[in-house]
């Protein structure tokens, strides 16, 4: 069930409609049509590489049998990935900042001058965040226990999604970013792991630790160390989502205190939109979740200044929500769980399960929503980035919600106009 | 006691001889002249940064003093480090290996592509080794219990240095490594954290933890992974040293067989040099150490198919071995340990201690020895780097004595013509 993109190297011979052809029968298997790199024109015949969207493993199946039966069509390589050809090799490299070209450069960066730094960081400890990399170094942490849509995977599979996290630090934000990734599923024992390697990173994410116990291993983590501690799953997608919320508010020409806001779904991610969607003006915050521990979580964050708050376990309560929020935000993990009848008019909907949405962007706009974004829009690369990039900066200690309301009105303000948000 | 580079930024008038007082008047110090860039030639005046390789801090405050006493000589800006100008905000970056451009890009190396490969690793475990970092990325793992000259300076001090031996890894040899520093000397808690984070590395490099916890880390390291696990300070260092005597022999054109290896010092280094001594042909291994438990511990090494062993903590064998060894290590810790005197003609000296030898290179050749050397010579930059690439590339499960001594003889196999060693 997990959207696969393929590259097939097609060699189509020079007629016309050809390549419309082969478009066509690509078309057939509901598959979309990515980037096309020509790769060669001679008098007789044309090479492309075209990177197909295939919704599944078994429409890229169809699709090798069913191009290379059309005439005047031959596939080059029958099996190029692109995706493990650009993972072969991990996706991050660790360089010099120093160009070390002579004996000079090395007695300078290493022995003897290197004692100097270590000597004077020793004397005074706060200048580790001058002369080394932690205060531009992210430790970025998993056990691999709550990958994407895979689960429990362990650490080994989850390094490939952690490095493919680091590099948008390297990319977007200029800063550091190491995969961890922990032979261990233990809260304490990862608490523990993580207080001892902190020395050399300015930040910790967290990253596909499953719930319950993420909730208390970033708790306990924030009140152990200095330096900001963040689960991105959590407060990286809150703050992605209340900045999509406020940019549609926005197109809407409303305000947050006319609106109420809908969270079905108190996951890692659903619990943490709605704890945030409680530090916003909201004329509301309803919320829903099957279990009533999540919900009696949630009740825990309710603040007297906030928007009035109701959460329930009810069936009905489920079903109010979807009734009434003209903010409507999805986190359930279960696709399709909301029919295009039940769409109301106007609504905001914001359906984030990945890899498939609550419900299709398509289909909520036609059944009449007035603006409608899934998980490949509402992407967590918009927030998690800058947040560590603005906390280390600052030198602060932790990520505040007042740094997250922060994040995500800033990220709004970046949409281009008509965009519901900026694109990374 | 730290020799110390500094940067003089020099305003001379431009009469002839001037310069050549501002050297003279550094040299009175007892300060070599590192590189001279001219920054600016006038009609009036010269600008040139001056490197100054000071004996220590003191000569450096007697310098700056002198140097502005002098006749048509200004100092440009008093206190210009260029040690620590080149580590404001450390010395290593994280990069992207692949450019990821648009949106087809960030589907290929993030979701949903990667979702693909953490797959993949998760039904084939090994497919870790081709699709991350992990078998280019040596973790350098230090709690700063023994930190080069300074000791027990902790982890946040021990951070420039072991960003220090990172740099060499990528400069060098094209692998990532990571510092990890540590919030713990207790050596169940190091071992334990290094286990748990090991899934995200193909080598663990331990550095500058002291003895003797390093070794029972060490030991239950190796025993615990199945990937490289090496303590530099012992290994590295072991490594070199015998590079260095190999190539020792082969310029005064003897064998080994007929060679008399001395170890003074039982400390890491010294342990493992005289460990690694044991697996050469030499006639003998004679070794000392004032700890007895240090010489029970090498004793434990000795191989009945290895050089006959003597290891004492009796100070008349320290004197019989300074005596008798025609190839004579120090690895004491103890500045000029060794006077003149007691230096034998055509002797094989290497001094080991750092930042000051047990005698100067200068002093051991005056005396008559055939090669005299000390730790900036004789430096594990040199093994370190490509021992681990060596490992990795071939999947070792471990560093083996039998890969050190390889990597000992192709060390000394690089060195140039009349070189004991060749140049990092």
């Amino acid at each position: 069930m997990i959207e696969r993109d393929e590259v097939f190297r097609i060699k189509t011979a020079r007629k016309p409609g050809t390549l419309a052809r082969v478009l066509a029968r690509i078309a057939d298997f509901d598959a979309h049509i990515g980037e096309i790199t020509t790769v060669a024109i001679t008098r007789d015949y044309n090479i492309r590489e075209v990177t197909v969207i295939a919704p599944n493993d078994e429409a890229v199946d169809g699709i090798y049998r069913a191009i290379v039966d059309l005439p005047g069509v031959e596939l080059v390589n029958e099996h190029f990935d692109r995706v493990f050809a650009l993972h072969e090799g991990g996706k991050l490299a660790v360089r010099s900042r120093v160009d070390v070209r002579n004996v000079q450069d090395m007695r300078n960066v290493y022995t003897p001058g290197v004692a100097r730094v270590s000597k004077a960081v020793s004397e005074d400890p706060k200048l580790v965040d001058r002369y080394t990399w932690k205060r531009r170094t992210v430790a970025i942490v998993s056990d691999g226990s709550r990958v994407l849509g895979l689960g429990d995977v362990g650490p080994a599979a989850a390094l490939p999604v952690m490095e493919g996290k680091a590099l948008f630090y390297a990319q977007l934000v200029d800063l550091n970013a190491v995969p961890i990734v922990l032979d261990t599923s233990d809260p304490d024992e990862i608490v523990e792991t993580v207080v001892r390697i902190a020395p050399g990173f300015g930040g910790i994410h967290l990253e596909d630790i499953a719930t319950p116990a993420v909730y208390r291993i970033e708790d306990e983590l924030i009140d152990r160390l200095a330096i900001p501690v963040m689960h991105d799953d959590q407060h990286g997608t809150a703050v992605v989502v209340l900045a999509a919320v406020i940019s549609a508010a926005r197109l809407l020409g409303t305000e947050l205190e006319q609106l109420s806001f809908g969270q079905v779904g108190l996951g890692a991610a659903g619990s943490a939109i709605a704890r945030l969607a409680l530090e916003f003006p909201f004329r509301a915050v309803n919320a829903f979740d099957p279990a009533p521990a999540a919900v009696t979580r949630l009740e825990s964050f309710a603040a007297s200044d906030g928007p009035p708050l109701t959460a329930s376990s009810d069936e009905q309560a489920f079903d109010r929500i979807v009734e009434e929020s003209e903010l409507l935000v999805l986190a359930t993990g279960k696709a399709g769980l909301l029919p295009k009848e039940r769409v109301k008019r106007g609504q905001v909907i914001l359906a984030m399960s990945n890899p498939i949405p609550e419900i299709e962007t398509e289909d909520a706009l036609e059944a009449g929503a007035a603006v409608a974004a899934d998980g490949t829009i509402v992407n967590n690369v918009l927030a998690y980035p800058g947040l560590f990039r603005g906390a280390l900066d600052a030198g602060a200690a932790a990520i505040t919600g007042h740094m997250k309301r922060e994040a995500a009105g800033a990220i709004a303000s970046l949409a281009p106009h008509g965009q519901l948000l900026p694109d990374p």
